[in-house]
Parts: C-alpha cells; structure tokens; sequence
C-alpha cells in the first residue's frame, strides 16, 4: 500500500508518519512506500522496510496536484491546512491554500480516475469550526454548518466537496472534524485556544501558566493520540457504513477548565496547579465563547471512533507520549 | 438604486424583470437602472423611467464578473445556475457555472469593495437540493446541509461563501432556498419534478397529462408569484435581524400528490381530473423518493417571507398569472 501524508510536517502529521512507520502496516496491508508532503519539506524517519520520500509542495499551485499523486497513493491524509487566525487574517491565503489547495487534490483524482481505475482513500480532517454559535448544549450528528471564520468555510466547502467527489465514485472520502487536540506539546503560542493545552502542559515540568477565561468554560477536547487514533481508523473502517454521509464529528471530551485543573491536581498535585494564574483576557473570553461546548458523537462512536473519556487520561497521554512517561523530579 | 439580475431570462428572472418594471421602485428607492444578463441576452422590457440594459455573459469566465459590477449595481440578484439534472449529467460544466461562476461575482465585489466603499445586497437563489435523505419527517431551520447532486452540492456552497463574503463586509448577502417551484408556466418538460406541475397545468387547459407517481407523494411547493415575493422580500429586509445566518429555507406549501388533483377538481371539476393519467415509472418514483416532503421554515416566516397555504390559491395564481384570470372555455 503506498500512502501519502499532505500536511505531514505538523504536529498531527509527525504524529501519524510515527505510527505508521511503527506498525509498517495499514487497513491489513503491507505500506511499501510513504509519500510525506508539506510545504517545507517534513523530516524524513527511519523507516527500513518502507520506501519513503519527503517533498515540499504548495499546493495551492494548480500544476502541483497531478505531481504529487503521479505514483497514485492508495491512502492520502489531506490534513494541510492555513490554520483559523492566519486564515481570518489573510483572507486570500486561507481561500488558496484550504479550499483551492483541496480542490485541486481532488480534481488531480478525478482526471487521474478517468484514465485508469483509481479511487483512493481521502482522510480529509475538517474541523469543527464548521459550526457556529449559537449552539445547543449538545451539537448532534445533524446541526447545521454556518461558519463564523473563514477557516470553517473552507473547511465546510471541503467536506462538501470530499462528500460530492466520493458520491460519484471519484474518490473515497471520509471527513473528520476534530475537537480541540490537547494537550497540544511544544512551546506556548498565541491561538487563542493555546491556554486549553498550556495550564496544563506548563504546570506539569514546573512552569507557570495563564488562565485568560472563567473556570467554567467548558469546551471539546481530545489528545493527540486520539487524534492520530482517528485518522486511522478513518483509514481503515468499510465506507459502505457511511452512507451518503461522508463527513463525522469525532468523539472528545466536554470538560470546563474547573474539571481540567482538578485533574492535574491529582495527576500532579497542588503545587502544579499553583502555577496556573488566573489574568481574565476578554478578547480571549469573547472568541472562546463562540466555540462549541459538547457533542453527541454518536455516529462516530457507532463507527468505532474512540476518545478519551476523562481529563487524568488525556494528562497521562502526555505524560507517557511527551514527557518519557514521568513528571520531572 | 441600480439592480442586476443575472439569470434574468429564465422563468423566474423574467417574473422578477416584470415586477420591478411594474414597481419602479424596490426597498422605498426608485429604480433607476436596471441590467439584466443571462448566458443569452434576456428580452428587454418596455420601461420608460429606468435605464434598461441586457447583456449576454457566461459568468464562468473569470474575465465576466468584473465587467458585469462595473456600473456597481447595488442590488444584485443572483439567480443563474445550471439545474440539477444538467449539472449532474456534465460534472465540469456545473461546477464551472454554479461554483465557479458565483465565486467569480463575490470576488469581483471584493475586489470593488477594496477600491471604494461597496457593499451591494447579494440576493441568491439556492435550493432545498442542499438536504439529501434520509429526512425528519419536517426538515428544521437547524438541518444540516447533506447534498447528493452535484447541484446541490454548489448551491451548498454557495451559500457558505455567501455568509463568509456577508461576515468580512463584502457584500450584504441573503440566500434563499426555494421550494419546488408549481404551477410552473410553459410546456411539459423532462425534468423529473415536471409532473407536479404538468398535472395541474395541462389539465386546466384541456390536455391530457401522465402522473409517474402514486398519489400518496407528498412535496414541497410555492408559486411562482411566492419566488418572485420571495426575492424583493430578501432585497428588501433587514439582514441585521439575519445575524450570521444568511441562508434560509424559504416557507412552502407541503401536500401530497392526491391534495392537488383534489384542489384541481375543486378549482376545474372532474372533467379536468379525468385527463390525468396515472402511468407509473420507478425510475422517476425512486428519484421523487429522495426528495424533501415537507419544512417547518419558523425562521424565513417570521422574517415575513409568505407562500400560499392551499393549492386552491396555487392553482388560483395560475389561472390569474397564465390563463388571463379564467379557464378557456
């Protein structure tokens, strides 16, 4: 099975190639080459028995597409993406590179599918910014998508378009939105959503963190190793399952900031919580509270879809996954 | 005000055409231009007071659009589109037009609106096409938007950059979904929802038409004096009362195929009932089958969209719009 990651220089991405290199397997078949494209070029791993490559492409250039799946990947995780703030910030990149950029990986598909039988796998991960406030307390399977970024309308138009491409047998799509990743590893950075992860990433090897909102903001969470959980599984189910209905909201977990910080104090105590300072930030405050809360992920979950069901797991994920499986001394 | 009207020589554009000739005014301003374009040049109206002029333009050249806004028209209605049946037989000419071609106007008003203030109202027709079965027995303002057309798919989307065009200030965007569209004026055609109308419209003028279906089909209607109330509604409304929402089902009349023969029979007498002969087809039984029976449009209504609520009254426009106000003889 030859497989290709879009977007594999990011942390999802890096992730992903990781665990693909270690099973060296996909959906019951062998990988014998893995394609790793990003727009700098991602880091290459040792990987003995898999043919691997690593290409930096922009793919909001038209001629790109039909290069990149010259080798015809059976498996493509489209996960390349302009990411919210800089896509609500550059209006014309966000519209080039996450909706043009998709386009044109799935019309290289469709030409290529009109030559010869070709019909990959497309994992495409969306977002669930596709919805917009006002919410119910629960978003289900069937609440409607109106954006408030432009992000989520990229997004949007994506799955529909995955869902219209996989309809006519030119590829075989299945759309993922998830939740927020935390505990996201790496440095602070200034999304707003950053203080998800840094309350707790922060406290954890003894460094102070700032809380910007309430302790009651609740809001929809799942680890990077659920994240790469689902992309795999979105690798491997029977689309037959999934009708007409190409695109899913993941599981996560609904958590308020309160059940977040109690779970680190018993992961790791009292003194890692005394790190967190509480300095509210209204513009952080207002953005946060146009996010969704809490989902029912039936259908993903009838999929076989899996998350984290508490705040302890989804620290000791990082414990185990960043931090060589114990708190520092 | 100066008004566009792109797609002004089909049924619907040429009813608009008429109205707006007939008013002189829309939204308390009085018209003082008014274009009408279409891939072929629409008939020109006799009308003294307002500059009209009709264009030729095939809107999916990039090239098009920003010539169309030039004169910057401050009300634009977008009605141009290949249908569904057209659009799924020739994937690349739908998506040229329907996708393509309306990006192609938004980006041309963003692109005026960065050079001088502009922010025209953008009114554009979408359709129910955007739901895909399975359906609650009343699709709900809150519905997602699950296409399998292809046309409906780019109406989808459509939509989506209408908000996000609408949000950033580009344009000032209402777009409405309309319901099938009965008693549609002229001769049977081969659409497969062309019997809705054909067996109420043949028979009120003494010819025979053939009904696909059993009776028990139930679907969802407006006249098109409604479409046409539907559009100066959206040109003329507060979108400040829209929110972020700028997209809604517009209200109908739900009723089952076995409703309008009896309104036919209440509104023309047995006679006219007998010339409808009933030969099923599965293939247009199974397509009818996947179609949307019935909304509850709470939020276009009180908004003060009206469509009729009998197909007495349905029939009754016909007969006023198309017949001179009688059945011949």
């Amino acid at each position: 099975m030859k497989v290709m990651i879009i977007g594999a220089a990011g942390m999802v991405g890096r992730k992903l190639t990781t665990a693909l290199v270690g099973t060296e397997t996909l959906a019951g078949r062998v990988i014998s080459r893995l394609d790793l494209v990003d727009v700098i070029a991602p880091e290459t791993p040792d990987a003995s028995g898999i043919e691997v490559t690593a290409t930096a492409a922009d793919i909001s250039d038209p001629a790109v597409a039909a290069k990149l799946i010259e080798n015809r990947p059976d498996m493509i995780f489209h996960l390349a993406a302009i990411v919210s703030g800089e896509a609500e910030l550059d209006f014309e990149k966000g519209y080039a590179i996450n909706l043009d950029g998709t386009r044109y990986l799935f019309e290289a598909i469709r030409h290529a599918s009109t030559e010869e039988p070709y019909c990959p796998r497309f994992v495409f991960t969306s977002s669930i910014a596709v919805f917009g406030a006002p919410f119910p307390d629960r978003i289900g399977d069937e609440f409607f998508q109106t954006p408030r970024t432009s992000y989520g309308t990229q997004k949007a138009i994506g799955e529909l378009l995955l869902s219209d491409y996989s309809r006519r047998g030119f590829l075989d799509g299945v759309g993922i939105r998830l939740p927020t990743i935390c505990i996201r590893p790496g440095k602070p950075n200034k999304a707003a959503s950053g203080f998800f992860s840094s309350i707790l990433r922060e406290p954890l090897v003894g460094q102070e963190a700032v809380l910007p909102v309430d302790a009651d903001v609740r809001h929809w969470h799942a680890s990077p190793r659920a994240a790469v959980g689902f992309l795999l599984h979105a690798a491997e189910l029977d689309t037959a399952e999934l009708g007409a209905r190409r695109n899913l909201n993941m599981p996560g977990l609904s958590a308020t900031v309160a059940e977040q910080i109690e779970a680190l104090r018993r992961v790791a105590g009292d003194k890692a919580v005394s790190l967190i300072r509480h300095e509210p930030d209204p513009m952080i405050t207002e953005i946060v509270s146009g996010w969704a809360r809490d989902f029912d992920a039936s259908r993903a979950i009838a999929l076989g879809f899996k998350a984290e069901t508490s705040f302890d797991e989804i620290i000791r994920i990082h414990i185990d996954d960043e931090l060589g499986g114990h708190l520092p001394d």
